[in-house]
């Protein structure tokens, strides 16, 4: 490995000779000194010399000697420095990588992600999205879940039918999957508790800041549960685990962002959707983006809460294999968790009974033979079960207050992107 | 959540009143006494009465006294139980799950996966897959990678050109990933060193034990290196991390399986191409199966290690991104990690040049057009990088000698595998 040490760890190195390693961030030439800024994966490194420079995202090694400077990033600064180039860019980057400021339009910079995502504010996004699924993952290792590894591949667009992306299948037609919804409740009568995070498909027809064909998505399911309100305790823990990780590792990325995380309420606060009706003045089956903002805003004044489960949705609104509340039938065991005026997790209760899921199919005029496969598992014994899927990529938007979803992933697929 | 302690437990509460929860495993009536056996995600519990009992895979709730006995997996049993029955099978499992020996067809097994999982047998080499990943995911954050999550859709079929899944993309042809490679690099030029897990396609037209239409791929890749030296030291400490993560957190699914865990040496042992054509007395450009084990063997008797790179492929056999020998062209900086006489991982260092690029795609007399997304990255100043891919299914397969891949994958993919 190029020997050398992170431009964050300068200061552990006062008065010796060192190497760094990284890109031209910017040159600044004065009169009878240069500035040389290096960019690595810790942050930025000034060298001082009086001789000529290389362009911006050339490959340096530099060699030099470390030295206290209140103008230097971090308060150290390399002086007398050997530069040598390790890797020449054939053009300049398509905007300026080093203003404080993103001057390029979105197009630009999703058109040239490879050199745009160095702008340190545009990969801060993603830091925070990497930090995000840590926590995930190990605030659910935790409690006890196992990940799991499921097809994408499926022979039925079982899940809503519209919005699906066919494939070519060895010369029969299949579907990429939509959600791993079937395959994680499977595996709940594997595991008991699995999750998965993974990429899921929607071929959505509409062009908007919100909505990508492609999407990470963070799925878990648990058994023996006693109703959905134990689905809403782990996923309460998920998303504490979540922020406590980004806080943790992605520091520099949320400083540079300015961007203001929540606290999460040992008890995130709910209200049954009756109430949030009530509450709203509405009588809707379903929620309008104006009411969960309402909503949201209400939960903060009201509630001290970023966060607001409305729970009990209409049946009617959500999908077949919802368990209904056993109180009030017409009711659901499911839920919504909003946060800062969205929606951002989906989950509830499952049925899990077969006659149940008979039950409902026919209830909604659906046959069962695209569903043999899903049904297969409730045949041999289900517990109680029920979980949810959270957004990667609009949870980081909520974060960060990304204007655009796009700007929370790396290489974003919509209707008129499929490239770089 | 059910109030419960876990078949493993039970030891700490012996005297005590408890609840177990789980799937009734197996069901032994004598003459005047009945055992049930409760299977739970932590393992088996068996109760004592005197009543009739559930049939096998009814989800129950079995509360009674914790008392000692030698004949009882983990040396504890329930006597006075009550059961209840929280969720009744509508058929019997398609084959005894509780038999210690899967008595079933591969076929019989993947055709109800759902059911057949559950079966302690079969869901171990899901365990200690997930605990591989997890192993995998520490080792390179402890070495200061990103977590990143590529596009499964793209433009064009560039890796290979030959099986590629077709998509039909918003009316566009597009297609699905067969690796994350060029994203990878990409990303390597933001962060240094990432890693993404996750699933690649390969309409794979063989029907064969060792090939998946979707598995999941181990990815790597790391800037600033000197050679692929540097590529194979941070392998190693991913290997390594993925066998510690399995001894920990799967040794019940180990010991069952009766899986030997090979040691990782400090350094593994490595030879050069030409050295393994002379050691084996081949002269092909590539090395067959047949010289794949040899080496293997031979690596294990004379070096002591189930692990070998073989190091200096010809270029000739290596895609148009492999960096060549700088001291002997016609050979590769790329390597491949052999384990118990298997290919286990590809790997090596990449071009980093723009102009290196255009000159190895010109030689292949390939266009640039199919390349141009990929090729950006490389046109903004790249520092000298390589990377790895690990097969997921086909490292817990040589871990735990399945004779089929399709036994470590929970739902599998192939040309005939459409479902469940």
């Amino acid at each position: 490995m190029i020997s050398r040490v992170m431009s964050a760890e300068l200061a552990e190195h006062a008065g010796q000779r060192v190497t760094i390693a990284g890109w031209v961030h910017r040159r600044r030439q004065l009169k009878s000194l240069s500035f040389l800024v290096v960019r690595d994966r810790t942050g930025l490194a000034q060298a001082v010399t009086g001789a000529g420079l290389p362009p911006e995202e050339s490959v340096v090694e530099v060699t030099g000697t470390v030295t206290a400077s209140a103008q230097a990033p971090g308060g150290f600064e390399l002086v007398s420095p050997e530069i040598e180039v390790l890797s020449e860019p054939s053009a300049p980057p398509p905007f300026d990588l080093y203003r404080p400021v993103v001057t390029a339009t979105l197009p630009t910079i999703l058109d040239h992600a490879p050199a745009a995502l160095r702008h340190p504010l545009l990969r801060a996004p993603l830091e925070i999205s990497a930090a995000s699924v840590a926590g995930f993952r190990q605030a659910l290792d935790r409690l006890g879940f196992t990940e799991v590894h499921t097809p994408k591949i499926v022979a039925s667009a079982t899940e809503s039918g519209a919005n699906v992306f066919g494939i070519d299948y060895f010369g029969r037609p299949a579907y990429l999957a939509q959600s791993p919804q079937f395959y994680k409740q499977a595996m709940a009568g594997v595991f008991e508790r699995v999750y998965e995070v993974g990429p899921v498909f929607r071929a959505e027809p509409h062009d908007t800041v919100r909505h990508l064909a492609q999407y990470t998505s963070l799925d878990a399911e648990l058994g023996f549960i006693r109703d959905h309100r134990d689905v809403m305790a782990v996923l309460r823990e998920a998303v504490a685990g979540m922020l406590e990780s980004v806080r943790r590792r992605a520091a520099h990325a949320v400083e540079l962002l300015g961007a203001a995380l929540p606290e999460v309420p040992a008890e995130i606060p709910a209200v049954h959707f009756t109430e949030a009706q009530r509450l709203t003045g509405e009588d809707e089956p379903d929620l309008s983006p104006a009411q969960e903002r309402w909503l949201s805003e209400w939960a903060l004044r009201e509630r001290g809460s970023e966060f607001l489960f409305v729970t009990g949705y209409p049946m009617s609104k959500r999908p077949f294999y919802t368990h209904p509340d056993p109180a009030r039938p017409g009711y659901s065991n499911g839920f919504d968790l909003l946060f800062r005026g969205l929606e951002l997790v989906t989950g509830g209760q499952r049925l899990h009974r077969y006659e149940d899921y008979l039950e409902a199919l026919a209830a909604r005029g659906e046959g069962v033979r695209a569903y043999e496969g899903y049904l297969q598992a409730f045949r041999y014994g289900m517990p109680p079960h029920g979980g949810f899927a959270l957004g990667l990529e609009r949870w980081t938007a909520r974060l960060t207050g990304a204007a655009n979803i796009r700007q929370t992933t790396a290489f974003p697929r919509d209707l008129h992107r499929l490239s770089p």
